[in-house]
């Protein structure tokens, strides 16, 4: 599956961007007046093969949580089970994702790919692990059950997972991204929980772009002075064990990978193939974007970046992949609520195309 | 009115602000990760002395828009009378205000405070001068006529305004304010259009923060290099002849004001006279809450800065105000554009109070 998935990641459509361009420049507006949404608009137009493109609705967020065996290192202070305890209060709905979610009228889909605790939700609210996950217009979060692991390896031990197990993460995030577009999403919103997380999205920004452990790694949720140089000294120690190859993207998320850290590639991946747009999350999302561009470079072409994470690997990584976020409010919570915020950002860019007269239909006199 | 209306604006409630530092601290997120919008909230609270404070719902955007006597000097390639044709555009629904309205599910009044040539639009289609403005659950765009005089008069030359029609334009954009508000609005929202009127928009933001012209002036629309050379000219000229006194607001709008930056200033005192928040979009909305902090600072509280305009002097007045922009994307179009972008950010922000859980309502372990 993910052989397919990344052979049917094609260009942008020139035809279509060049329409495009030229619609932007004959609407009511001075050229250009609307910033970075007109080029935005352009590079949707060119994803979808046609201008305008659709709306960008209904949108689905995916929010893929799993726990991590680097947690031992002792780089976070909260207690590992609020990964499961909050997978409880995103299907009751009470989380941050949740709120903004409803605000955009985009449904959650929460994706336990590697949980190391028991989750705290009744067997009757999670869906049959073989079963598709829910349609972008039913009520609710809902959550799928594709544990792969119960949470990955202790990645300054040995390799975080095996290359089976990295694939088999890679391809959820492709099939959840598949059950999506199939049940109608317009776009789809990378989400996240782990504690632990931003140490194997630091070691991965880290091992894609080349830039220096203390470059790419952040203080996560809130660390203290002591433990930010521990955890810099944990991503130096994976990098320096692994030597990971940034061209065998797969081996770099077995070695220092996370499972929800790989999904999101595979998220990605499934989107860039479907021609459907991606919005960008956090520091996690961008470190499975690097791994998805290393699997298809034309992927990038699918991904708006949602905002800029506090975390300056989220930088690092956006530097990268040559994308410039929509928002830059110092959030650092993940759970796909910086992607949620930016969402009305990217529908009005599209809905201009669709909505806005020309200068000669409204009877506006150009300059 | 404007008397009473100043003397009506009151310093945020520390008691409600309290409160909702508090409850930030209590919801189901690290402290903090919420950026930017922790800080709103709180200020929102404060506004509406509640915590939470009221969804800033319905939104209501009011479009000043009016002419300038300064279009006689050269400042801009635009022909005056788009100003006029641009008015028709958005009682039409063609503009892109009117598309960002839709997609907000805000209203949109535009009000003719000087607009210099005739409206093309059917008499029918425009409010009884004397009559209510808009409700802000009814269909469409309505323009309320309140045309003060057909454009300022050229600043280079002589005061573009009298005191009293820089306070009748003042206090229509009081009326304004009070009226959606009394119509349930629940936020208000900046915008404007008139052709030339960045250029009084550059002289005012110079007069009130005392930048030099050339840093306050931009390139409005798209001007060439001579008309925006000739532009930072004719700021000048304007301040050496005027040398108006910042202490003095209704003399600064008299003196290099246009109407709409006038009514600009009238709206958001009203806002903050019924502690409404107050969405500002660009230079120009920028530069009539420059007025309206030296009529009344604690008018500030009132108003959220929606986005950082490619104007260099929107930045200058941000400064001053001790405002930071949510959305920074350069954009330079006016009409209210950049405020409703921001506007899901602001409720978003407001909504995470109402809706998310604490950890100890949703059982989560805290670090």
């Amino acid at each position: 599956m993910l052989e397919s998935t990344v052979a049917a990641i094609r260009p942008l459509d020139e035809t279509a961007m060049v329409a495009a361009r030229d619609l932007q420049g004959r609407l009511t507006k001075p050229a250009g007046s609307l910033g970075a949404l007109e080029p935005l608009s352009v590079r949707l137009a060119g994803l979808a093969g046609a201008c305008p493109p659709p709306l960008p609705e209904p949108a689905a967020v995916a929010v893929f949580a799993g726990d991590h065996g680097v947690y031992a290192q002792g780089v976070t202070p909260w207690p590992q089970e609020v990964t499961a305890q909050m997978i409880g209060n995103f299907l009751a709905g009470g989380a941050v994702v949740n709120a903004f979610a409803r605000q955009a009228g985009a449904s959650v889909t929460v994706v336990d790919v590697g949980v190391a605790t028991p989750l705290p939700v009744d067997p009757a609210a999670s869906a049959d692990p073989a079963g598709p996950v829910r349609s972008v217009d039913s009520a609710g979060p809902r959550l799928v059950a594709a544990n792969v692991r119960a949470g990955t390896r202790d990645m300054t031990v040995t390799a975080a997972l095996t290359r089976d197990e990295a694939r088999a993460a890679v391809e959820t995030g492709i099939r959840v991204a598949g059950e999506l577009v199939d049940g109608g999403a317009g776009i789809l919103l990378t989400g996240d929980m782990g504690i632990g997380n931003t140490t194997p999205a630091a070691t991965l920004v880290a091992a894609f772009t080349g830039v220096d452990p203390a470059e790419a790694t952040g203080r996560g949720t809130g660390v203290d002075d002591e433990t930010y140089q521990r955890k810099v000294a944990v991503v130096r120690a994976a990098l320096d064990r692994h030597a990971p190859d940034p061209a065998d993207p797969l081996g770099v998320l077995a070695a220092v990978g996370g499972l929800e850290h790989a999904a999101l590639a595979g998220l990605i991946l499934g989107a860039a193939a479907r021609r459907v747009p991606v919005l960008l999350d956090g520091v996690i999302a961008v470190s499975g974007a690097l791994a998805a561009a290393a699997f298809a470079p034309d992927a990038v072409g699918a991904m708006v970046a949602g905002h800029r994470s506090a975390e300056p690997g989220a930088t690092a990584a956006l530097r990268h992949l040559g994308l410039d976020p929509l928002i830059d409010l110092g959030l650092r919570l993940g759970e796909g609520t910086g992607a949620l915020l930016a969402l009305p950002v990217v529908t009005g860019a599209v809905r201009v195309l669709h909505e806005v007269a020309t200068f000669d239909s409204a009877g506006v006199v150009e300059k």
